[in-house]
């Protein structure tokens, strides 16, 4: 049976991209929401977006998580915690659970330019102390924009992936090069995810500085692959 | 009388490399370090590296400070408080500093991929603290690989300038628009520059696993100039 991916959060503009470009690229994604139907019928806009063999289905968040083999995190800040303890006992052994989360001070009223501080570092090690063991953590995607991530054009920019399990980082580096354009670099470990979502703050003032809407980053002077 | 750029701990490599820069760029450069002799030997053989009509001293910090319009901060963090705390009442009034400073966890004997907390946000807010009215400050250059620095080639990384002064800022930019390949960036408030400096800690990483010296960053999305 081939593997299913569900987008947690997955109506908001993240995730949605997320799924479009995952979609595309062949995997049957699982949007969940906290509501079913709104899953369902973000799904089905998306099916006849893409057209096609697309395999996109919408569940809550809960149902999507107990079936999928890699979770995608794309909730704001401030609803990830309550999700991930609502799902402590949902996960399957041997899920990966790949965030995207970035902690932008808006999440709590303030800039999207700012970032807030989590104790634990950043919101990938907030995300990884909720996660049952057996359950492994990738940080990943933060810096792609959700504008680009709608369309199905290259985007220019790298994915940088943190993780301490070497087979939560294979997974999400595989995933991130599927996405035309992207190049998928390792991070490093799961602490170095802290700098990676607040590069997203970053991009954000660039957009509002450079009247943009899509900033992204490349690094350079790396090995040709 | 053409200004005069001091480069204070400008024996180091980073400040070497700036100096070099900037010296084949025209600009008339001070060399400041602990030790004026020290200061003086790095000028000389700079002099000699770069030929031509390259305009290089060197002097003690407070004297380099002094006489300077705008000085290049490039000092380990550790010593930035206790220069800038000697150097309060001997800048010029209209003195622009360029705090290039990263708070690597090297700093303290830790790791050089990883950051220390500073309590103002970042070490150019740190700095700030400790300027006299009237001197201003912006932080950059954080990025630039001391590596490439050193030679003449094109530089193929972007340059962020954070700061709250619109001169310090113009003045910062245009410095790091004279570096060959460079792209100065408006990168917002000085506030911001603590996601700049820590971009560094992540280039550090880079460049240890995948095994190069000189990795760099380039924004994406941007309008052409």
């Amino acid at each position: 049976m081939a593997r299913k991916i569900a987008i947690l959060g997955g109506t908001g503009p993240e995730g949605s991209g997320l799924a479009n470009r995952l979609a595309r690229a062949g995997e049957h994604i699982v949007i969940g929401s906290r509501e079913a139907p709104r899953a369902q019928e973000a799904a089905r806009r998306l099916c006849a977006h893409i057209g096609g063999a697309a395999k996109i289905e919408g569940a809550d968040n809960a149902t999507a998580a107990a079936q999928c083999d890699i979770a995608v995190l794309t909730l704001p800040f401030s609803g990830q915690a309550a999700l991930l303890k609502q799902l402590k006992g949902v996960w399957k052994p041997g899920t990966i659970v790949i965030d995207t989360t970035v902690p932008l001070a808006a999440t709590v009223g303030g800039s999207p330019t700012r970032m807030i501080g989590v104790w634990q570092g950043s919101a990938a090690e907030a995300a990884a102390e909720l996660l049952p063991a057996g359950v492994s953590i990738a940080a990943a995607f933060h810096n792609l924009s959700a504008e680009l991530l709608t369309g199905d054009a290259p985007i220019d920019c790298d994915v940088l992936v943190c993780s301490d399990d070497e087979k939560a980082k294979q997974v999400a580096t595989e995933l991130a090069a599927k996405i035309p354009g992207v190049r998928a670099l390792n991070g490093g470990k799961l602490e170095n995810a802290r700098i990676v979502e607040s590069i997203t703050a970053l991009l954000i003032g660039l957009n509002i500085r450079y009247k943009v809407h899509s900033a992204g980053v490349r690094f350079t002077g790396l090995p040709a692959k």
